[in-house]
């Protein structure tokens, strides 16, 4: 190979997480603008001229990860208050919080959140929160892909008021970030316990006709499915699915509690799941069951959910978590092995998306969504295999490089583009106002 | 205060872990030779002159880790093989590659697995496994905190040899490092489905006269559990009672599958229990009764095991586990709040190892085994309360010093006293020829 390229990220094992699984033992990524142009050997870039190169020290070269479902802004709520009986935790520290929120706040929140994704290799997430316009402009500020939509409820938003006005917020913007090359937007409304069947079905008409992806809340909790087996008789997924609301665009986030049928429903509709261990262990809310729907073929992939309910972003603990709960959960060693579960934080979670064809996996044509890993440390010594290190190993601080659409927005742990002090120095400042609040309660 | 100490920790958020919890908000900790000096607001501390001064930047100042069960040398075998039922795992990959062990082996492994602690806030641990002598000499070279004893089982050991010299190793290593500032011994029968009634009551009788804790495996898979049974007729923990084993000395490893009349049995006897969540779910043994446990009083510290069951020795990650996989699997978000699992960690795996006189808190006339986290990080932002950052959010990789008996084994992620690279090549040298092996098999 020869000429030129933008960017070169060379001398590491590629793990390209493609429908084969290659893996190109000491190899390099080639990018132009903002596509991979080329993936192999090493030896076959050495006479091409790059205009920046990223030498990855015979660490792991792999796709950025996808975070399929948090609220980023949630950040300014870290350790606010844990260990509490959920409606404690909402009512005394949570919503009182989530009522001094505004768009500048948010926007400092994801912000805060980005930086810390991409300090630990996510080059996507997908977004549920109030004041998502401010969540896109800081998405875009920070260069990360970002599916975002505007969370959607009965009552009124301290946003944008009635529900209507809601629906319409939404439409603006799905308008205005049409033609983005990064953030993109989707119809969210809360759950099937904050959303009457109106509600919904407004909401999957608007996300149809718009062609983009509808994200919801689905049987995240025992209660949850309690109070709609009362209210309608069915259970959270089966009222989706007799409302129509069922399909290939559904991102169905938590899914924790599911009866056969519920996973047949799922599968059938060729829904999409974003699987939230963490929050679902802190939460208490308790295990999906990942395992069963993995076997019917659902896709399924990784999230964090908000850090109020983990407590952080980083995607490499969340894989560890994945897969070892459900061998302890199913008694069996053999379940979510290292692969599948990168693949569900990598290109399945891509397809959670919509996004496939974008990111998720180091292809000729992909967007370039790459991320290094440093394994020169003695937590990753020796290695065997390297997708057992990344499930089972490595942290979101071993990742040194963090690439998006062809651009470096971290190297060698250095945010680039980012003022990180001021970050950081933003969300204190917030935090210290949220304390001063809660302690006068 | 006035006058000179030998190191001063100051500017960060104490975390004392004494019997009351005492946090120091912005204090310091003043160490002389091996010992804590004082311990108090910094102000306080302004007029000392410190031969040495770490500045922890408004992080968090805290005891060391103390990892209850490992097999440090196992680091050799990480990510060797994962995904696989226990037997396919044991028989066809670490079985092999063990027989591959020698003294220089174990030792190469251990000061991996020493390098990895140090940088991970591990100040203590409790070893199990072949070749110990050398395991000692690993942990004097490392300046860690020990306690370590051979593995005793009925069929002869690559070691010793038959179980006599095996009792006779063991009695020479109480002589050998009897008075030894950081490693202590241990005696160590490997389990009750591996050790005969004559091997366990012979072992409880050196640990006895010799005044030094008992460690054993118990409990940890249902097979064990129903081998026991159709053997004695008993629960391992019962057949341990009906020998005499159980004591206060006694440290049982796992204890995944117990009955009501087991803890009973456990906590009448002041039996110490260590906890190693990743290990019991990576290995797909079950979910310990911990909550059960704690309610009854047992003392619970927490193990990473082996890196081929976990596949690392990062306590912090282990604390964030064992957080939420009970509460998962309890269905209440309540147990084990962090200040809880904080605990096990520290104080109460000191205690589990006989040593809380000696580690585990930082209190006046203790051993000066510290850590420093460095919180100026995005994921460590805002911080409302420190010890949910340290069980939720704080990640190995962020401890920035480690001191263990007054010495700074490493400070801004630099081992001092290490020679990292050659420890790593070492190890990468040893895991070529296991592949090699495993290859030809
Ligand atoms: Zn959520
Ligand atoms: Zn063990």
């Amino acid at each position: 190979m020869t000429g030129s390229v933008d960017l070169l990220i060379t001398n590491g094992i590629v793990m390209t997480m493609g429908a084969d699984n290659r893996i190109v033992d000491n190899g390099a990524v080639a990018v132009c603008g903002d596509a991979i142009t080329a993936v192999g050997p090493a030896g076959e870039f050495a006479a091409l001229t790059a205009r920046e190169t990223i030498d990855a020290g015979g660490g792991i070269i792999m796709p950025g990860l996808v975070n399929t479902h948090t609220h980023a802004a949630m950040t300014l709520f870290r350790g606010l208050a844990d260990d509490l009986p959920l409606m404690t935790w909402l009512n005394d520290h949570i919503f009182p919080a989530e009522a001094l929120l505004d768009p500048q706040k948010v926007q400092a929140g994801t912000l805060l959140g980005c930086a810390e994704m991409i300090l630990s290799g996510t080059t996507c997430f997908c977004d549920m929160y109030l004041f998502e316009g401010a969540v896109a402009e800081a998405a875009r500020t920070a260069g990360l892909r970002a599916v975002v939509g505007e969370v959607l409820y009965d009552f009124p938003s301290p946003n944008y008021g009635p529900i209507e006005n809601g629906f319409a917020y939404t439409c603006e913007l799905i308008d205005r970030w049409r033609d983005d090359p990064l953030v993109s937007i989707a119809v969210e409304p809360h759950s099937p316990y904050l959303c009457a069947p109106d509600l919904l079905t407004t909401a999957a008409g608007i996300a149809r006709d718009n062609r983009v992806p509808m994200v919801i809340h689905l049987s995240e909790t025992r209660s949850e499915v309690a109070d709609i087996r009362k209210k309608y008789g069915l259970t959270p997924v089966q009222h989706l699915a007799d409302l129509g609301v069922l399909g290939e665009n559904l991102l169905a986030c938590h899914c924790v509690i599911l009866d056969e049928n519920d996973m047949d429903l799922l599968q059938r509709h060729g829904v999409k799941v974003a699987h939230n261990p963490e929050s679902n262990m802190k939460l208490a809310s308790g295990i999906a069951p990942v395992a069963e729907l993995l076997a019917r073929g659902v896709c399924v992939g990784l999230g964090t959910d908000g850090c109020s309910s983990n407590n952080n972003l980083d995607l490499f603990a969340e894989m560890d978590m994945a897969a070892k709960l459900h061998k302890a959960s199913r008694l069996d060693p053999t379940v979510l092995d290292a692969t599948t579960v990168l693949r569900m934080a990598t290109i399945e979670g891509a397809r959670a998306l919509g996004l496939d064809g974008i990111t998720g996996s180091i292809e000729t044509g992909k967007k370039a969504d790459i991320i290094v890993i440093d394994t020169r440390k003695p937590h990753l010594t020796p290695m065997y295999h390297p997708a057992s290190h990344l499930v089972y190993a490595v942290g979101g601080s071993d990742v040194s490089a963090t690439v998006v659409g062809g651009r470096v927005l971290m190297k060698d742990r250095q945010l680039l583009h980012l003022d990180l002090e001021k970050i950081m120095a933003d969300a204190r400042q917030i935090a210290d106002e949220i304390r001063r609040h809660q302690d006068g309660l």
